[in-house]
Formats: structure tokens, sequence, C-alpha cells
């Protein structure tokens, strides 16, 4: 088992009203694969510039991640700078230099050709598809987007629809490709189009898995503290896609423990600045996590029933 | 067992995208009588203008629920204007005539006195204060507030807390009275000035349940249409007072049922306009959903630990 990873490899540039960060690591990919690594050997596939510090990415490596298939082309490579209110719940982007990722084209290595599990970051559809072509017979598809593809490269983005098995998205993002503003019924149309499973992930509201036959809810975990909720969303997806990698499953109970790997991931990953606290994260601590967020959710049905009238 | 509930009684208009309605029941203390009476009698204490439909409360009596407790003042009764945006998530009060109960002092019949379980509306902080005057002792105290007393009359409503067994509120306003814009440091910030138990209503994204040892999430039921949001908050109250009320439980376990029956009702109450899908709902019905509740938010923890490193 192994899954392969296609996305940004970023140095992000962070303020939030608790400090701020330079250069340190990003990206879809990034974030994805230091995840997902924690549970499942993971292949990364992105693009850096020839002033990345590989150095930092060796981490990775050490917890099971290939880097062999990040290449180095001439260039900057991609930086972004976002500005976090006081609440957290806004953010604002300060800047955005594409550098060499502006003109990335994801080569896939023959060794990561036979991966079972592919996770597609949010790139351009039509990169994205590209990259199905170059794989051999992955046994899961999963695929991020965002508003600039639904908006602008939406016929790419129903053709690359109809050959995933997951796509992961954000609340907005997915009742602007479905256009209804009711969560229920702009999942059942995105199902319609081609994944079996829909996740919307709500940021501190949680995350909704809609599958074949149930609708499952994951709450945002609680922290006391949340110090940075860049890359949330792609620990969210690492730990979603690794759990279902690790383990082979496929069944409703299984994509349910995915959704809380998901969760419990993306909230170590806001527990620090890049991915600080994914870096060397115990697996005891995962799995207490994981049966804490048992422990929120968990209740029993009572014997008898309502008052009769 | 009976819960005493003190609150408006209104006349709402009601605009949506599917429809409008003039002139129909509203009012925190009708939409929580209304819930509660599914579980368990309710009392209502409340003030009408000499103009109101009395004749429409009437099914109210039917349901278990005790009228006597509203006077007629001479004037006209308390209405409210609302429109909803295409989303339901914005709401906008285009009017709002006070009339009669801006006078309103609540008295309390002698035989409401006994009440097992108060449930204090959102009304000045200093009545709700005088009610709890009026019953001689009440197990369970549980109060609901808005941002204008949070602002207005906070020395009251502080006083008012310490009295108080559970506050119940939206997220913005356990922000605001904490003045903290982290949830969990807001609600232990509530819970030191008093209530053991608060419950932050989040809208759609459910309700988080804070007690004295854990934290309990139930999540918002997905609802294919939502015709018309007002008075899901006073339902949820009603449902989740309602059930602590009629079972007389106060573990842990029971908060967390009580949570997962206020998510029940409010969802009921959000799919006709004002009360009418609560008039009659069947016992059946609501356990339907309350199952419902359970398969959303179940999952099994698997033996096996996460990855080594």
């Amino acid at each position: 088992m192994s899954i392969l990873v296609v996305g940004s490899v970023a140095l992000d540039h962070v303020e939030t009203p608790f400090g701020s960060a330079e250069e340190v690591l990003g990206g879809s990919a990034v974030f994805f694969g230091a995840a997902a690594s924690l549970l499942t050997p993971a292949q990364i596939v992105g693009v850096i510039g020839s002033d990345y510090p590989m150095e930092k990415l060796r981490f990775l490596e050490q917890q099971g991640v290939d880097l062999s298939g990040i290449e180095t082309a001439e260039g900057e490579s991609f930086r972004w700078k976002g500005r976090y209110s006081y609440d957290l719940n806004e953010r604002d982007t300060i800047w955005t230099q594409l550098g060499v990722f502006a003109h990335f084209r994801p080569r896939i290595p023959d060794a990561f050709r036979d991966a079972r599990t592919v996770f597609l970051g949010n790139i351009d559809p039509r990169l994205q598809l590209d990259v199905l072509e170059q794989v051999r017979s992955p046994e899961l598809i999963a695929c991020d987007t965002m508003n600039f593809w639904i908006d602008g490269s939406r016929e790419a983005l129903l053709e690359l629809l109809e050959r995933v098995h997951i796509l992961l998205v954000n609340d907005a993002e997915a009742r602007q490709l479905a256009d209804d503003p009711n969560l229920l019924r702009a999942a059942r149309w995105i199902q319609a189009r081609g994944p079996r499973w829909v996740v919307v992930k709500k940021g501190e509201h949680g995350a909704i898995l809609f599958g074949p036959d149930s609708v499952f809810f994951v709450p945002g975990y609680p922290l006391e503290q949340v110090f940075d909720p860049t890359g949330a969303g792609d620990s969210f997806a690492g730990g979603f896609v690794g759990y279902l990698d690790w383990t082979g499953g496929r069944t409703d109970d299984d994509f349910r423990r995915a959704m809380v790997y998901g969760s419990a991931l993306g909230s170590f990953a806001v527990e620090a600045f890049s991915v600080d606290r994914l870096i060397g994260l115990e697996p005891n601590e995962v799995q207490d996590r994981i049966r804490q967020f048992r422990e929120m959710t968990v209740f029993e049905l009572e014997v008898g029933a309502a008052r009769d009238g």
C-alpha cells in the first residue's frame, strides 16, 4: 500500500495574533504527506524552485515519504503569505508568488505509477486528469479543488469528477459547484456526477461525509488554542485518505473512521505553525485523540418513547 | 414533573425564498412550549395584547401546555417581521413592534410555582431574576439570553448566571459574553460564573454541550429543505430541557441524550412555518429522528494503532 499525492510544495509566510512565521514548509502536498505518512507510506510529486530549502523536507523521508518525485525547476519556489484575524476564522491572502508552480506539469515517476491510492491536491483539473493518465490502476482516487477551478475550469472539473471516488471540498465550494445553497442537495448533486463519497470540510465546525447510503458527521476538535489554521484541510485529507490506504477497508464503517482520523490530524496541524506538530507525532497521540472524538460524540439510545400527546 | 417557561408570545411575519407567512404564532415561549410539551407537561407565562388570536394557541393545550399564565394586557401584541435570504443563514429583522411585551412583568401563578424545571426565555435578565424569586425550589433552571442583554445588562446577567444550572446561547453570544473568540475557553469562562452546563447552539452546524467533565457535540440534522429557521433555537431548548424534565435524569449520559432531543426538535421546527411542524408531531417521528442522529454520528474504534513511524 502507498499513496501518491500530487500538489503544491510551497514556502509559507503566516501572521497570526499569536506570532508569525516566514519561509516555513507549506503547500497541499507537504501537509497531506506529513499527515498521511503517519499512517501509510506516501509519495509526493511536486515542483520546487532552485531556491527551496530541500533539507527542511527531509524529515518527511524519516516519516516514510518518498520525495523523489519532487522536481527542481529553474526559478523561484511557490510562496504564499496569509494573515489571520483574532478569531482565526477569516484568512486574508497578502500575496501569492506562484513561481515555478505556475508551469507545473506533474510527471509521475515510474516507481509511483502503481500506487494503490492517489490524492490529487488542489491544482488545475486538467493537470489532475493528466495525472490519472499516468497512473496504472489505483484502487482509490481522491481529489480536492477550489473556487478558482469551479469557476474557471468547470468542464475539466466535471470530467475529472467522473473518474474520482472521493471529492474533498469545503462547504462553500460544494455549494458553488452544485449551485445550490443546501448542502445535502449539493452533495447529492456532486455524487450523481461521479464521486461515491463527498467529504465536506467546515473548518472549526467539523466535516460531513456523504456516502452512497449514509451521512456521517465528525466535529471539529475543540482546542484551547488554535495556533495556525494553515494546512488544516490538507492534513485532514492526509489523515482521511491515509487511513483508507493504510487499512484497505472500504466499508461505510471504514470511511467513518477515516473521517475521524482526518479530523484528528487536522486538529494537530493547527496546534503549531507549518507541519511542526505533525513531525514525529506519536501513534499513541493519534490514538488518544481518536478516542477523544468518540467520547465527544457518543450517546446511548435509551429505552422508551416520547411522551404520548 | 413539569416545566415552567417564561418568554415571549408573539405574532411573526416571515419571508423566505420559499414563501411567506403573516400573523403566525411565534415567540420564545411558544416555540419552547410546543417542543417541550411533546415530552413533558409545560406551563407558559407570558403576555399578549388584546388583539391576540388566542384560539390559535389552543392546540398547545391539547399537547399538554397550561396557558393560564398568559395574561392579556391592553394594547397590541408583540409582532416581529424577519426575512431570510436564499441560503437561510442570514436573517434580517425588518421590524419589531414590542407592544405589550415592552412592559412585561412576569407574574407566576401560584399553581406554577412548584415547577420542577424552569426555562427563562430571552428577556431582560432582571425579569429573569424576578421569576426566580417567585418560584419555590426548582430542581433545574435553564436560561437563554442575547447580545442586547450581554451588552446592556451585563451585571444583572452575571448575577443571574450564578443561579442557573444551564445556559443556552449561540456561538456569537458565548464569545461576546466571555469576550473570547475561542469557544472552548469562552464556555469554561461561563461555567466558572455559575452554569454547570453550557449549551452552544450553532444553527446548521449543530450544538456543543460543555459539561463539568466533558464536551459533547451533536450535528445539525441535514434537511433537503429548510423552510423557515425561525424558532429553531427555542425548539432546541424545548427538546433539551423537556427531555431532562421528562426523564429526571441528571447524568452526563442524560445531558447527551437531551442534546440529541434538542437537535431533533429544532430540526422539525424548521421544516415548516411557525410551530406548524411541531403540532401533533408523533412520538415515533421523534424517535426515528433520534435514531438517525445516532446513525449520523456513530463510529467504532478499531483494534490496532497508528503505523509506527
